[in-house]
């Protein structure tokens, strides 16, 4: 089930081309894939709080349209799978217009902070994420 | 042919889990691309005033390992096949160790800047970029 | 009059302290202020789609306490005095338990955007800033 | 005594406006008082590795004329002062054409980072600053 999330664009974000630099979509997908998370009853700062943290293992965007300064846009994210040792997300991004701007896949795994191993995540988050 | 350029991670573009974070090297792969284009005798700079922009189609990166405040990474990058109405870098970037950090791909492509029309490179400019 | 405009903190803005990195309230301040102009009725977008920008010409920014990932920040901001070939914008950044994080002021001039000349507000503007 | 650090603007960090973005300079002084701290025999690194964090406590820039895509900027920065419980960095960026873009000051402050306490810097590194 896809979750939406909307990011108004900011000026320091766009380039001298007047569009959202490409590598700002990786922080609008970090704060989509934050705030379902948080639809979902957990927070990604209470999984770190408990020790777990979530690197990012590969992502992959798609670029088919450019952002633009001012632009209201919506970020549809998913959790692809079951999160065991990974937790992969698929967003797309489609502006005020209804175009899809691009799209986007993340993989992201847990492992524990302090000894930075990667772990399989616990049973009691595991209900929340495929909710 | 790969070539090579050297960044000193800043501060500010590592998280909070004391890593480099991943958008960065979105920035990290952009400059090293620009400094083998001024490498190759011309740059990007030179070909926006003439009325070429080249937005990123797509990007695509695997993370093996993080990298950290004060690396001195060493990014090689390499354009991938002959450019015409699309430009392939791949990229490798590799710490102080001689760790493989990640690796990378872009797929940018050009455009004429004042309608925003995708074109062929002009042959110009191939030759700077192929040798 | 001032006005308030509530931010949540993205991962990628805090540091390695586990802080929000202080240059990124130069962000938060700008989103500020853009949205206060659209609730006065004109947007930035609609400045630069008519010819003028705003750059900043100074800014001061004390710090108090530090923001943290995941916060939900409300951000005060108000015009100060009139705005005639410059516009003076002052903050107060206040986090979810009340506790002022940081102060902030910029000084924002108008530019003739053909030729970078500076100029004086547009009467018809002046209004929507005032009130 | 002032030394310089050299800094290629990145296509990132310029906005539509085609300047290099106000919030950028201080990621630039940053790296810029972390480069004379290297020269000066430590590194920033070494001192957050031994539990002394270096907040920024107030900064305030000045803005004379715009950074652009692909200058060169050499950024002189110099310690005001002795540093206790504080340390004043001041700088001046300078762009290829010998052109003064802006000057700023940022007041940091020692910090144990176990307890998020003010402390005096400890002596052993004060020779290193005051050099």
């Amino acid at each position: 089930m896809s979750h939406s999330h909307q990011i108004r664009v900011r000026y320091a974000e766009c380039d001298r081309m007047g569009f959202v630099h490409h590598s700002v979509y990786a922080l609008y997908f970090e704060e989509a894939r934050t705030e379902i998370l948080r639809k979902k009853g957990i927070t990604y700062k209470d999984l770190e709080d408990d020790g777990i943290i979530m690197p990012v293992r590969s992502m992959k965007f798609d670029f088919k349209k450019a952002g633009r300064y001012d632009d209201l846009l919506t970020i549809e994210v998913e959790i692809i799978g079951t999160p065991e040792i990974r937790c992969n997300f698929a967003y797309k991004t489609i502006n005020q217009h209804g175009e899809i701007l691009n799209i986007g896949e993340t993989e992201l795994f847990f492992v524990r902070k302090e000894d930075l191993k990667p772990i399989k995540l616990p049973e009691k988050y595991k209900s929340y994420l495929m909710n």
